[in-house]
């Protein structure tokens, strides 16, 4: 089955940078974009969206939970009912955008401390779930966890995520820290391999553990992000779904 | 030609509230919603789309400099491309909140001091017909200013609009201040009707002044709101539009 | 021993209004200051501090988490250092408003679920500890919990707390909600004169339990809370300290 | 007369990070805090506060409009009151932040916008002596304008200076622009000497402009403002005061 290369970006705000956007998005398959909640505003969303257009990249929406300062990697409780209204306010903003280009919205993928939560409590997973209702888009999220349960139960197309610039616990969670570290690109392209052949990858205690493999996602905010992208894309070309 | 209603609101902020909305709701035909720049946040922006659901109220976007702490009632300098993307964000956030109740958008409104700024200010009033032209909805504004010369120039449906709860200075310009203040009911609906009738009001210096009417507008945070609004409805109502 | 009546006030934004703080302000002994986090703006602090220092009234800071359109009420991760520094900005902004009035801090006292989040998790009570070692003032809290245990350890002057308009859970927790309703003022009178007298209360489940009497709290956002003020002060007039 | 040299620094936020602040720190005299108003957050004021200790380099506060998405470089219509509000509000934060580190205030300095602001409209600049009133501290400014006319009227301290990476008008006013770009070092260095030797500098237009001299400034969001102050440092070692 073909796989896809999916990144979080266009997550610049005012006159700070973040992520060489340019040199990634002719590598990736499909954007997720901020929406100004983590990361982002206005005139660097209008900028993402044209910037993934030119190069025939779909969007998705990247929806955090309201936390510009901690860049949406700080957990806090939110209900259901709040979180869908705060990710309908996201995911409108950036429709706007994509309206303004002509463009249409192609998925949903929760942004940082939420995808974790979402998939461990219930409530955020179905919250998640609600807005795809609204939206009818996929959701992107992780397997054998709340994310595929929900979604799948909920009737949404799931796209199961490898992260290739990430480690995995013996759990197959993920581990996550506030700021991203330069990965060594060689790693990242054959973990992504195996990932997209076997849908396993080896955790930090040395556990075989099922991953995702409908799309590889990079960040780009990991430092070294377009090396990383530019040797995983070479490495799973031939599985690679046409853009 | 019938006229309409229409109000500002949806303005209240996390746990502050402002304006009576359940009570004007059933008196207008428009409601020019906050979208979270001067006022509102997510779940204020649901629960307004939803009860002008109710009453069958039509949505419009009011949507304002960034400028939360002031109410979007202080200038700033911003260049029209920036501005633009300041407004598709938030119409497209409203945008979200109406699909998810399965409404279209009616038309685009803008805030405070970007209202002012409009009517003087060429690139300001183009930003604001660039963003009509992406969301195809009709603008509402006031005559004989730069409302009604750029947006008819550029081929917008244009609404003119009186306002029942302020005053007008002698050039056709409204006087603003940040907090509106109580007005007299009967005064207010009596204006009305003049300028339903005749698309005229006495400035503040006496003087006879062309307004628009084809949209009487009342001010949620007019203290006395719900009562101006009643009296206005029920005294113009021979000449409004179905809704 | 003699007591005092606090208040959490200030809690006004921009044009949002909160609280009857012109009321509150001659009926009590110490005011728990907004610092812009979870309410108020430099504007209304600014008004707050004078207000105090026209009353005699002693002035603390209420610091938050940063949380504006949650009010502080919704709990998030957060780091001892990252919150130290968190409350040192705001207590350091409402010194800078002390300031300019002639005026010293008297107290702190964390607001919210900040304050829930200190009763129960030691790292958070360690970083207000640590915020108080700095600008060397007493803190206020509730017995029986981590307030009392690490802030009386770590050798801070500790004000024990009585909530006027608040029901106590049978393990001597409060029953927080995010908007507060209102209250018997008759009731919470006479339960303020038993924690004064005897340093218990009831809880929702009849049992007896402990609680701080250095200090009875009403809450500026109850909606009553100019009567509930009154009546309480009224009658624990005998027990009050000299301002 | 001894000359000094100033950075306008501590402008990371949340993740995002500008200016190489460690590098910056042992080159100069005086450093102009950012207060979260136009950049940085309570992490990053610490953080800069107690690098600025290690150099033993005085401290002063950079206050801003606030505007974080605009850094502070987009003018807004603010009164004489609330703007004085909003410094001491910030001014407060930084005090805290210094307070922690057992330091004192050393200056203000208005950042971005208000900068020039407070050098062409009076109620600006009277707004800023009114802070400065308040914290007894010098105010840094340019010459022949509001900063140095209204400050030395109000009879405060008044550090006039020169910028480095900036060029001037031909009115002696400064040409500034959202993004720093880079500027040649060389250049810089001697049109340095030149403004502390002969209290001028050449404008675009080719003419002698008049500019202080009692500090050297520059902006740790130059591209290459390590190199740029080194070799300021070096050129102008004759003339620095101790530190």
């Amino acid at each position: 089955m073909p796989t896809m290369i999916n990144c979080d970006m266009g997550e610049s705000f005012g006159l700070y940078r973040m992520g060489d956007d340019e040199a990634l998005m002719p590598l990736i398959t499909a954007a997720n974009v901020a929406c100004g909640f983590h990361a982002s505003d206005f005139n660097h969303m209008r900028k993402t969206v044209q910037l993934a257009k030119k190069f025939g990249v779909r969007v998705g929406a990247h929806p955090s939970l309201p936390d510009l300062q901690g860049f949406g990697r700080r957990e806090m409780k939110i209900g259901r009912e709040e979180l869908a209204n705060c990710l309908i306010y996201q995911v409108g903003a950036l429709k706007g955008f994509l309206e303004a280009e002509g463009m249409t919205l192609n998925h949903i993928k929760p942004h940082g401390a939420l995808y974790g939560m979402a998939a461990r409590q219930e409530p955020i997973a179905q919250a998640v779930a609600d807005v795809a209702d609204i939206f009818r888009v996929p959701l992107y999220g992780m397997v054998d966890c709340l994310h595929e349960e929900v979604y799948k139960a909920r009737g949404h197309e799931f796209v199961g995520e490898y992260y290739a610039d990430l480690e995995y616990a013996d759990d197959g969670g993920l581990l996550i820290t506030r700021e991203h570290e330069a990965v060594d690109p060689k790693r990242a392209a054959e973990r992504s391999l195996t990932a997209i052949k076997e849908g396993t990858t080896l955790s930090v205690g040395g556990k075989t553990v099922r991953v995702g493999n409908d799309s590889i996602c990079v960040h780009s905010d990991t430092p070294n992000a377009v090396e990383v992208a530019t040797l995983v894309r070479e490495t799973v070309k031939p599985f690679l779904a046409a853009a």
